[in-house]
């Protein structure tokens, strides 16, 4: 069972893993054998029955809803530092009244970390990824206010709307409601827990590795990492995954200098005629560094180092597109008229799991407001970010960038590096996975397990293992 | 006495006026013949003494002085609508205070307009053009508060500082107050005035022509034009120019639609994988409209019609260079460290006078902010303008690169044309301009006169007979 790979011209093909090289004149296409799905019949159902634990959730719905609302209506807006002390203290006295041994703020060179470790004096130990922050809001944006917290009706029933009910701080205090019935039940949690949690995923977790570094030597004897988040969509399809795509976020920036142009400040648009341009010099050095359609990265070596589906994820991406199609339904979530060459379920699983990107997150240079003013800017701006593979390490996947952008005459133009990790990925065949799918199995269904999703901070589900990868 | 003409491969002369059909590889340059300077010896000084009047001026200083600080004190901000009506209505009073016939505000679909009429019984008109907006402030950026208009050491000596003590209403209030002494002395001026104010110059004077239009049929009865400017540079210079250039300007809009990219609204960044982006549609777009170093116009047509100097710019243009080298003022003024080509003196003039240009005046989308989000923006837009010479028409300058994008396939990028007028000129035989030379010549030295000023919304003086120019 080799996997296929599709090339626009050429592809170098080597064995285990299977790489290709980038040609300028394409970027690689993988394809998968569908032959083999992946077999969820032998998933085993989770076993137990909990009768006690769900009468007790059920008998306590007000109060689980009470504890929601107190976190939603609890602003933490990380970008404009509201609430964010109170919210991260929420945490730690919740915890503290949960019976964690360990509650504590952990300070950064940004907003606070939480830290909370619930000893059960049991044998396996699970990491528990946490977010505190939202999204900054519009209140006109919003049918009911975004931080009142307000059960509403809604096409799909009775809802409780408020910035941060999906994204991220309702499936967070929802799995702590759980383990407190858990503990109200039981007496004890059946793992120890230790939870880290930030205030800044909002803002691109620039300060979250200060707080994983401070318990690393402890993290790093857990069995496992979770992330709270919700795994179903409304039409209910559920999704789990397993890993990843890395991340290189950087800007670049071109401002006039010896080279020429504007030095300390706009001049006069008239100027032109004279005067060379840095936001044309930013718009054509952009313009090298992808084919005519944007599509393809022309910079040497872009695409070194990927590869197509293992045999696992062949069989896991088979089984998926049995079941879904992601093209249509994320078309209608997002109104798209036309993905990249009307790509297909197939194609468009291979590109957003196994392929880099290059994508402008924003531009910006000069005048941005209504109407007319004319002037010739000294500085312009681009904020860019790929999207990385098992396979590409982010600093030398810069470093192609910056050498590529000097050696066509452009080492005038600044490149900051802002953030970046590498892509990391985890078995369907660890414990905890299995464990998870038997869950889901018997209360929900089997969910699509995808390998990596394409582009959130945090693996859904890791495992120690997968800490170093690739 | 043929002008010379360089032009970079290949260049089509046609004779009186000379003109160059542009080609891809290269944009037309012209050169001056230095052998027939223009000889301001010819130009006769103004021979009648004003005595009285001087006196009166030098007696009312504290008046004088106290009127442009009420001028300068009121803020009248376009952009943010700070003060302007009462800027508006502060022309009319002070119109009608100084015996003005007629006065009044002129409602426009902007700002308001102001109208004032002198009549002296006096076979000459004068036509003023006036702007009472300002730009906005940012209060950090001043020794002195814009607006407390305070006389203050400088190291050129007690100046008044403020937000439009230069630009313009210092100037323009300068000139009521020489008025003023005048009608004071003499019972009377010497010539009628109509003088058109506009509040929104800053904004590119979308609705000047609202008011123009109003009084068409008697401003086409004026003699002359002249807009009250400050004409002496720090360093004692004086300046003439006879025409301005022209102005196109448009904003260029990509937007993801059925062609690809997100439509309603920015989406994950990660789906770049898979979703074409608007912004590298745009970036690429904008990089096929120059030559990689931003400066040659890569749009079919674009340098046609354009011609070098005629025989009578070219003998003012030889004379300027002979006094002054602006390359290296205006370098130390704007802190510019390198022209296009390492222009000199005469590449420069040739360039500012005759070029069309093609600027980015700003340029944005998708995040803009600190730090990382990672979004595919859905729209992306740049602003843009073309100062244009003599012989190229706005509007045809705008279908031209319509055209190109359209050939090039982008259609579906939208052209929002904002602004536009032709370039407009008068010449120095005209008896308006003699006799304003020969004013500079008797009280301050001979100016330095220029053909047109690469870019301001107005001819410093025009004649009726430039009205329909080019």
């Amino acid at each position: 069972m080799t996997p296929k790979i599709k090339s626009g011209l050429l592809a170098l093909l080597l064995a285990s893993p299977l790489a290709v090289v980038a040609q300028d004149s394409g970027r690689p296409r993988f394809s998968v054998d569908m032959s083999y799905p992946y077999d969820y019949s032998s998933i085993t159902p989770y076993a137990d029955e909990h009768a006690a634990i769900y009468k007790h959730i059920d008998d306590n719905l007000t109060a689980h809803l009470a504890n929601l609302q107190r976190w939603l209506r609890q602003p933490s807006i990380s970008a404009q530092d509201v609430g964010i002390d109170d919210m991260a203290q929420m945490l730690v006295d919740d915890f503290r009244a949960m019976g964690f041994k360990e509650a504590e703020l952990v300070p950064t060179d940004g907003h606070p970390g939480v830290w909370g470790y619930y000893d059960a004096g049991a044998a396996k130990t699970l990491m528990v990824y946490m977010m505190y922050d939202v999204q900054p809001v519009n209140p006109d944006d919003w049918e009911s206010p975004p931080f009142a917290a307000e059960l509403v009706d809604h096409p799909t029933g009775k809802v409780l709307m408020a910035r941060g009910a999906t994204n991220q701080k309702g499936p967070e205090r929802a799995f702590l409601n759980a383990l407190e019935s858990i503990i109200a039940v039981e007496g004890n949690l059946p793992v120890n827990l230790m939870i880290t949690a930030e205030g800044e995923e909002e803002l691109g977790s620039p300060h979250y590795p200060q707080i994983v570094d401070k318990y690393e030597d402890r993290l790093r004897t857990a069995d496992g990492v979770i992330f709270p988040f919700n795994m179903q969509s409304p039409t209910g399809d559920l999704n789990l995954f397993l890993g990843v795509k890395g991340i290189a976020y950087w800007e670049l920036e071109a401002r006039g200098g010896s080279w020429g142009g504007p030095v300390t400040s706009e001049i006069h648009g008239s100027y032109k005629a004279a005067l060379d341009s840095p936001v044309w010099r930013l718009v054509q050095a952009l313009s090298l560094l992808t084919s005519p359609d944007g599509n393809t990265a022309r910079v040497p070596g872009f695409y070194d180092g990927i590869r197509g589906p293992t045999e696992e994820e062949q069989s896991l991406i088979a089984a998926s597109l049995m079941n879904n199609d992601r093209t249509r339904a994320l078309k209608e979530a997002f109104a798209i008229e036309r993905w990249i060459d009307d790509a297909g379920p197939e194609e468009l699983a291979m590109e957003l799991t196994y392929t880099p990107t290059l994508n402008i997150d924003g531009i910006y240079a000069g005048y941005t407001g209504e109407g007319v003013k004319t002037i010739l800017p000294h500085v312009a701006t681009a904020k860019m970010d790929s999207r990385l593979p098992v396979g590409i390490d982010p600093d030398e996947h810069m470093d192609k960038i910056r050498s590529y952008l000097d050696a066509n005459g452009y080492s005038d133009i600044v490149m900051r590096r802002l953030s970046s990790y590498p892509a990391a990925q985890t078995s369907i065949q660890t414990p905890l996975v299995q464990a998870a799918l038997g869950v889901s199995k018997k209360y929900a269904g089997t969910p699509a397990v995808n390998p990596r999703i394409a582009g959130v901070p945090l693996p859904f589900i890791n495992s120690p293992s997968a800490w170093d990868c690739p």
